[in-house]
């Protein structure tokens, strides 16, 4: 069985095994208070061009997506999101455990506008009865999305400019950034996002490390008391060096920048190859995650040998799935698994 | 300097890094359903003498600790704990984040008796107004405590009786596990805790693991639904092998208990040279954390080469400090600690 | 200024106010404990045939919603609601403060179907991915809805089998209950829902009292400390009584329906007579709340000297507004607004 | 049966009540947005001598404490109280079900000191855990305390400028404020608390309203946004204009102040005559509570004919009690009460 379910399916790039095992002895501080999370945050806050940027490093997407949300948000706030965003449905309702709603508005390719941001929160206070509805105080965006899908620069800078306006927050969740950066349609780097977001945060789960996500905030107001916030929520790692470990050898060289770009160049390669074979798309996602569409009687052989996971049907007989490729990804499987798909495409099992 | 300021200032027991190193590239499922995982499990199992029992690899303590009682408990309810408990007073709140009131008894040592806990729970109902008061629904017992006392058999199947009369759950914290069950004092098994608990963990991080805390649950309503609360609370490692790996490590061949020995006999050693030396201690701990009594002064001076942490004030010229050994700490480093202590108890710094 | 905005604009029935001043120097027990609350919960037991139900009287909607779901609900799980819901739209996100998701599904008319509803708990558990999704734990419906529109028997019925099917709970928010029982359209009664339902509740606010919501608990897992959930959530009126009088006043002598159905007569008049006036409406509801569509300038106008509440533009020169009756609307009021309204009709300000 | 269990055992004022039955079928704005409330608030704006104050009116004391506590945190903060505090026994733990620990100091009497404030949150900051530790955001002190004992104004303005000093709001409970006012020994008034407090409500249920609470907000922080918190912690009462009434009604002519005196005399008198019987005290209060030292044997006998409330036991053959009076109360009641205590005493009945 090779895996395309997901994308973190192997452990993490042997330079940070070889980096944990060298510094394995050292005797640190504890909860990332130890040098080499200074050195972390150090390069991460150089890459972002923002000095000031306040860095703290967590362990997983859904613990830093609440922790940065319950963090910010004032007990009657509730954060925006696309209705596919991860938070909304894929977290267990982590947020709302927080106590906040997830204010979901309709998404298409798991992307929110700036129109429709700036209309619902207008919306909010224009209507009489405004204080019996959840107030918005933050807008969370993914890139890349659920969907694979990316922001381009002038998306995020006018979304960024509709919170300014409204004063809510601009969250931006990375768990995948590096292949949004890697990928060949995208305009946007670090400086950017420490532009225009007041918090994001740089995956390392999914693009190398064994886990660990990079919260950068740059606006002051959200960088006091943090920590506080993570020990609450049960995110501050013991050996938080660990972390610290991870980060630094995922940019200190530009490893991260390099991971992403395989992935990337795999991704264009499955796409382009499953277009050649006349495979449609549910959607159109540059990115390391591809959504085709393919007939069920297909996905059943395929899934004997090849792992994908499910999306949603859409008709009787076709369903659309996921492939994930990643850093960890060898050419050869995505060349086997195109084989194989083409194989069945032309078996005439379709139908 | 040599730290003895937390049993976490190193990384991991070098097989578990070989471990995780060998199978670094192999492809699993996510969050804690792969192999590995179901291998630790079985292990722990097996060791528990809990054919039924339901376990669960989570990231740390705070998260385990919020995780459990707050999946235990109705909105109403609260958890019972010494007022010294790590729930009560080292985890920003984590509990009350989630709704419930940590109901913290007085405790001398650490402990919570048997005796305290039936007579505050049988005044909570004999209270006219106990609709008015948070209604106790678990009782929280670390083992060995934060003050490095343990319980002995017959205490904890006291409370298990006084818990199971009130239909409370007693849910233990076994951060420490491994250097209570390795301690001369020690009385209680694996067995003995899967026995008495209604849940209980086996703490990694302190023993061993890079981090990791695996969830024992013998009590059948407790297991119901768990994964989803695991999820909600942020506790959900992606990679989920890295917990069944290192659990795995750590129990196939006895590591565990093996590596909690070494820092036991390191902890008598470390107490008995320091009662030769004529020191006191504020609490008669026997397992790996000890809580001599110096001089400010002295203190003062070894701090300047061996981390300690500070514990309280005893009187104006002295203070309490803590000394942590673990299952990395060297022979040679207790050595050289007491060799400067005892030049510095012979200085005349004293007073 | 008559007020159609709301059914709360006036204060409560006389016999109220009158039962209130006569007992007014009485000594009772406090928190709900006195005979008044006991009789009027006899009263209603014997009203719904349930003899085991459990009374309770809250103070009002938002609180009784809140209270409830909290205290039906593990940690992980959601409530089912209409997108339209009272919990969903207008309570400030008073579900989600208590750690709770609301699901909202998709809906016209203010209603949710038991096709759309085992729909959605069958898909739940058919994703594989389900412990990282909010697990739904009971179902919220109004009676009347939101937009006055009222379930039939055999849609109660079926969505209490699908309840059952999937054991969630069946919450029924009757805060304008006695509108709906005394419609024309209407084939329930008390005894259905208290069959029908695992807990809903009687509202008194918009019926009549000077506040006040009769909530009637039939499942016994739900009546266990349903009080600690009460006092918890900030709804134990210390002055008990005042609820038990109100309800005891309410329901003695049937004044309850009789408001209701006067009520419900005025609604009638109003419907039909703008029926004849040409106008049309939104939705089609029943019950005392009714959504004519008017052109804005009719409505500027009308807005003068009736207050109505706004409810969505229609288009570019229409919208939807809501008009109320209640207990306390007088027959001489409705002919009023509907004399003003065929007036501006006929004044050409269409367009 | 008397009762002297607790002060809320009648109804409301007279004049309460034939206010309400005469604006009874006026018609008004909801939710407080009447002009009832805005005359009353307007009112109570003048007596405090406050004219930016933001006065809000609440049903109830923990809805109320619940309300202001959580809308002035921070996640990760706690609020100080005595340990005594009504917040932190007697309120099933509202305040942790909104994620907020109730950092309880100990009291002998139910007040907390400036200096013991200090010292709590000076020590706080000076821990280099801090960030495990809840971070204190508020102290909470109840004037009269729940034990009747009241803050003197150098006590009040000394915790309020240790409050100022370390940044964190300082809120006062008035649940029983006018019996505080008008007892003897106090020399406080309302522009004092408006001057030291962020926050502090004026209680109404326990003084002349059928219910009540007078909420009156001095920070500027603590106004914005207050009513999305009293809405979401389902406080928004529809009929708001009840409670604008009867504040009105209470305090347009000094109506609170002459019922707080006579309920002021008749304690003066309890005590005084208790004394000269040789009835030694729990606790030395002031106020409206009284807490008499008095044999097991002779409660049991009194008990049958006068309700009181029981505090706790003081030794095998003795407890203390509570006896409330109240605006309500009658002279004969009290003096019917001492009649019996005396005969009771000279019974032979003690020990």
């Amino acid at each position: 069985m090779i895996r395309f379910n997901s994308d973190y399916t192997e452990g993490a790039h042997p330079q940070i095994l070889k980096r944990l095992t060298e510094t394995n002895m050292e005797q640190t501080a504890g909860y990332g208070e130890d040098e080499y999370c200074k050195l972390a945050a150090d390069k991460i806050r150089e890459l972002c061009k923002a000095e000031d940027a306040y860095i703290q490093f967590l362990v997983g997407g859904t613990q830093t997506n609440t922790t940065v949300i319950a963090s910010a948000l004032r007990p009657y706030q509730g954060v925006i999101s696309a209705d596919t965003g991860h938070i909304n449905v894929h977290e267990t309702g982590a947020v709302e455990a927080t106590g906040h709603k997830v204010i979901a508005l309709p998404s298409a390719d798991g992307k929110l506008t700036a129109e429709q941001i700036d209309a619902y929160i207008t919306g909010h206070y224009k209507d009489e009865a405004h204080e019996h509805i959840v107030q918005p105080g933050m807008v969370y965006i993914s890139n890349p999305t659920e969907y694979g899908t990316i922001y381009k620069k002038h998306e995020l800078e006018a979304i960024s400019k509709v919170c300014k306006k409204h004063q809510v927050y601009l969250f931006l969740d990375g768990a995948r950034l590096g292949y949004g950066l890697a990928c060949r349609e995208n305009d946007l780097d670090l400086p950017h996002l420490a532009k225009y977001c007041d918090v994001f945060y740089i995956g390392g789960t999914k693009v190398g490390a064994l886990f660990g996500e990079a919260v950068v905030i740059t606006n002051d107001v959200l960088k006091k008391d943090f920590r506080y916030n993570i020990k609450q929520r049960g995110g501050m790692l013991a050996k938080g060096r660990l972390l610290g470990i991870q980060f630094l050898t995922l940019f200190e060289d530009n490893l991260y920048f390099q991971i992403s770009a395989h992935a990337a160049m795999l991704a264009d390669r499955l796409r382009e190859r499953l277009e050649e074979f006349g495979v449609k798309f549910k959607i159109d996602s540059p990115t390391n995650q591809i959504f085709p569409i393919l007939s069920d009687k297909v996905l059943e052989e395929l899934g004997k040998e090849y792992a994908y996971s499910y999306d949603c049907r859409i008709d009787k007989e076709h369903s659309a799935v996921r492939f994930c490729v990643s850093w960890a990804t060898k050419e050869e499987s995505v060349e086997a698994l195109l084989v194989r798909v083409e194989e069945l495409l032309n078996s005439g099992l379709v139908g």
